[in-house]
């Protein structure tokens, strides 16, 4: 019967990650996981969105004449599983400097409210981010079939929460939240992005969107758009700037095709449109179409000479 | 103890969800769900692909001498899950015209019956993508590795389900399982693409293959390779027309390379090879190379100089 | 009640699965399953990360005090789970000449202890990936954000272990563990890839590294870059020829941006940037910045003229 | 590798079912199981039970706040899937003479609704027995540990709901609910059962309590007792008579001690107690004691001698 | 945050362990756990529970159509998994003095093959169980309900099939198949206890059934009734004989009433009826009636004076 | 669709747990369950019988080598779950007059680090037991059989770990663990009970031991054997008075058959023996052999004429 030389790996295992502690400054670790879940937030999420839509995305015998027992009783518990967590974020924010534990529930709790607040405006912009889909799509044939079905509106259900989280200052939780969406559909919002109402990501696959991207309403984009950043400014020692505006800004009713690349805090105009696979890393006026220069048959018109 | 406006909460969403109802002209909802499931859908589809591949994608203790009966119990199981889903389609897209209660089980019946005599035809046709998987990647070891690890035949096995639900006039399961298969690999086919044996995807992350590809035998594709449409034709008011011809006609023996975008009802003839990144809306004769102009070192040989 | 043609199509189905055999050269299946189990090999990944990061990735009831208990259980239980998946892939992989069963279970323990041995040196690689994502990105606020949340670091959790099961012998184990990331993160890593310390992909979707790719220290690339190969060598019978130097060689500080394709054993020489969206199949000098020639506004400085 | 002899096994198996089915009278089975779910009527107690004490035997998490919520939602999730057992089992019942499907559906409606519209008697009555339960045992400490632990109290709680069931007309479920009771706590109370308030079992393995039992308040009995039937009267062709009351009628106050059996339609007058191992198959006057003739310490006081 | 002192803990138990596995003649354990699984052999009761019942104990999900289909890959499977478990007990007996590989895997096989060939009788045994239980109780109401309800049948499918595993020469798996049976129940028949057609144990609490017992056709016992050994013989060493007959032999159509005790090698004569509590260590002629002494209203009648 | 009267039981329901709480004396329930969970003490015992024999009852893949990694991970994650649970008892048992936060948490770390200390302690009485059974049953094969078979030694698991929580002042936990065994085996042990080494209960369903009663060592018990209080008595308010030592004393090598009843605080001397269903209410010298009296066929020797 095979032996492996457990012991001696243990004990190496450990020498590494005291390493590790040592150079992360923790004298210790405290005695047990005092960070948040994954797994908890995967359940508060499903539970939000269950809440958010009960006879599609809530429990499949769920009826009609129960909808907002089930609503009340659900919120209310995914609400307190949340405080939960925000309590281990918040704990884990100021780990350096511990706050007393009547603060740090104010806080948790302000937070949870904030959020919980927002669900209704949340579900309303949810409507219009399916109908949009819906209205943008000829292949679409029912809006339940693009609640159900659609990654860019599963992506935006993640994302309209994970932004509240953020702006609640959770930006942690927030960060896990829409990383399951990004592992669910492949697309990567970053939850500090504001996003305005209709919005619609088509196949979606490889879309990236930045924190400081600022997107107007009935705004559409294909799979493989990045909104990002150009370069990262340092500080004089060299260490990234943070929070600064880096990304995008995206007026209404925009239209970016399929794999083109928006870079720095540029805008594109109300109306415009990008081509697909453009690479672009200056202003667009409004109303401007954008394409590869290289592109057979589609005339850059209506757009002054500089852009490409 | 926390306490989160709740009551106030509950009220406002169920206001909202009224608004949307009334606005998508349901009077009432009816008392329960009757929707298609996508856990239900799922189910089926694990079992499909258990009856289809048992001794590799079935249970781990199959054995070869019950391996007919398992494949019957597995098929008949799954049949009359898929009925109660087809059911709840057809009901839902007669929803405004509601069919009695035997035309409704006799088309389910009809639609199940079809894919159910299709699946010795599936499965061959997934033979065949095996081995051109295998064959084509100079990285494959044999062919079942091939069909547990490739993205490309779990994306395949799904879509030859989906295309014949599609066919099947189940519109909706279709897209269901063709939103697993995007979720669980990053390609995403519509089920309504049409596409012949023997057929390869490497990679595959951020394939997106449009309704109405039509797609021969023996085509290669690589990752991020877009078959799509290159405009949305409306009617006269303005909304979409659906259904008509808009993606690209793929001719047998055709390889397109990473991150290729091909638009619009072009034809690539047989034997064409597409380059990587190029972007394509016109037709390509047969047993033309097409390359991005700005490639270092590929001569365009033996096409047209019109198309790029 | 509906009834289905079931024994028809099991019948066509046996003698599909009959046919395929043939074709195979199997003139009879085992008894039962004799193929490593992707179920199995999730356990083992699964029990491995937990190991390795155990208070962050571990049981989320785990205390520090029993911190090395649950490191050693558990490796010890996946080492041995992991045993019985090499025995049956080293199996596999002599189905034509049969290992007696000393030969057999040497070559499994050897494999296995080879990866155990390693798993000391996967921490402390990891510990410098996980370093070099929270300095590389303006908006990583934490260690353990990145540890829990990013999935390029996900990512090279597999991809570390599966490139000691690669240099173990044991491929097919290797390449399910690499599709487990691919599927969880959109990041196609071949197991063979040869990747140095202080690795950062960011955002990742889409992003391809092949088979005998090699990157050297603190390297960092973008989402949808491709390390691929340019063709295929076949012997003089035509077959594609296996295992040949095909994919980049990435030399220490490379920046590679978004989109970018590298294709064919090229070399980027040490601290080269390249650009967003470039296609390249030549060498690269060191500290060269490649960038699209279309790019409006970025100057090709550095770099021979001969590259784009 | 091992081979049983399944198809001959298989063949033998379904001959005996086909004898088994022409001996019942069944030409041939319908399609599918048309007969109620043990697990489905699981699902449903554990409902009513959460929903009839939601603090203590509802989710762990819930909250204060939204505990009508929780009962609200649970009570009419539970109804409804009782609802379908329902039909089932009134179609079983009426499976020889087939009843139109709005009388089936009026008659499962009605029985479910009676069910619902005791269930605050229901609680009622259960809140009695917890306080009898606390009362009588000196070694109970809380109301809260007499709820969570006492077998007689757990199988009162399934006595309680499975009589409205009995007494609704659905038999069947009424008993597989008893005998969940039974299973789980060694009591077995038949449905038909009818139990006054502030009944109180101790310990409670083997006790049996027959069909035509009534019991009045305020009765309490320890382990191994039972209230059964002396004999069965047969009809004139020798089949038993069913329904005929045949088990004891037990007054307000009776206390009866471990082992005692009671058979037939005798009553014990209010206030009696018997002693432990009595057998006892005559009616005893209200106030009496009576104990088995061998016990070493106890006058058999106040009672007509006739009785042992 | 507390500490407790898991080390020496730790080490204490370590230290028992050993001293318990010196003083069982343990030179060492081997390195894993070679012993049958009661998880694995309850998957295995369940699955044949299935197939022997298929239509009510099967999947609820199940159809006519694939009945037998199912059947076959349900044995199938499930005899696998006992032939593993049957090697581990094996293994086991012979721990002194192991078998070579080829005689341990006839035995293993042989053994479960008598299973297999056994179970359409046992199916055909269980029937008319089921009927003897519907004809002897007045609240049967149908044959369905018997078997899905009556503890005494869910026990009797547990015995007959552990039966066959003890006359198999598998007395630790029949054990453990017992056990369950107890647990479910509370009815504990030995697996070597001999038991005829139409068997009857009616609410079967407290029910005790002897390893040497052996039982007739239409024998009917209630509740507590115990089928007992005496007293155990010892060898002249003192240490117990085992496996000799010391259970009563109970001859066709005796009834048994609730909590008799029925003690050693005694018969019980054709259609004698033995009273509740009645304490019986002597042979009772055939249609003799015993009831207790102290019964009040029973006369002792057709019996010899001797017995009580 | 059917529609039940929701909204109004919900009212009715809680009216009755308000009319319920204000009875109880609780001006209201705190916001959420601040109660012991039996689920969690269920995962508490399942790791701690899975730590005291770790080969036979920890999880199936454990190895020899990494038996103590196991048994410290085990322990540790227990004992915190058990001490969660323990503070939560200690919170609700001073409810009335609430412990300031040291004082509970001092004394749920006494409470649980009693018992961790105990844990050799019990290992050892359970291997003393294991031994007892496997001498004294004729049937038994393997001391490994009756470990994993044996009600009445999975019952004294439970009880001697629930006796620790008893004597640690933790008596609803141990109540509660109590139940598990009752529910699983049908013997009732009260934690209370004091229970010497070497203790076989045979077959078991219907055993009753009371709180007050003790037991010295290699004593040997059957089924349905109550050992219980003859009467409570009552303060001069008539209420029960709790914890007043009532029921027997049981000296070492004492064995009592099935269905004896001893109540009260007798004392059965040192190696006396009592029939089965004898009812038993005065002491019994050592050595005596007390059988009922109406037994046919067993002479009462050795004792005083007064016993029965």
């Amino acid at each position: 019967m095979a032996s492996f030389n457990i012991d001696s790996i243990v004990q190496s295992l450990a020498d590494i990650r005291s390493a590790w502690r040592t150079a992360q400054g923790r004298s210790r670790e405290p005695g047990s996981r005092e960070f948040p879940s994954r797994q908890a937030l995967s359940d508060v999420m499903d539970a939000l969105k269950g809440a958010l839509f009960p006879m599609r995305l809530g429990p499949t015998d769920l009826r009609h004449d129960s909808e907002n027992h089930y609503v009340g009783h659900t919120i209310d518990t995914a609400l307190h599983t949340l405080l939960g967590q925000a309590r281990l974020e918040i704990r884990y924010q100021n780990r350096h400097a511990p706050l007393d534990d009547n603060e740090l529930e104010a806080r948790a709790v302000k937070a949870v409210s904030n959020l919980a607040n927002k669900l209704p405006h949340i579900r309303s912009m949810l409507d219009s981010d399916v109908l949009a889909a819906y209205q943008g799509d000829p292949a679409a044939q029912s809006v339940d079939e693009v609640l159900l079905c659609y990654p860019g509106v599963q992506a935006m259900i993640y994302h309209r929460i994970a932004h509240e989280l953020y702006t609640s200052k959770l930006p942690l939780l927030a960060r896990i939240a829409a990383e399951m969406a990004h592992a669910e559909t492949g697309i990567d919002i970053h939850p500090g992005a504001q996003i305005g109402r209709s919005f619609f990501i088509d196949h979606g696959t490889g879309v990236v969107i930045g924190e400081t991207t600022v997107i107007g309403e009935r705004v559409r984009i294909y799979q493989a758009v990045t909104l990002g950043a150009k370069s990262f400014p340092t500080d004089e020692d060299g260490s990234l700037q943070k929070g600064l505006p880096r990304h995008p800004v995206v007026e209404d009713d925009v239209v970016i095709y399929a794999g083109a690349t928006i870079l720095g805090r540029v805008t594109l105009g109300k109306g415009c449109v990008i081509g697909g696979n453009v690479w672009l890393t200056q202003d667009v006026p409004a109303g401007c179409v954008v394409t590869q220069a290289r592109s057979q048959d589609t005339p850059r018109s209506k757009c002054p000479d500089s852009i490409i």
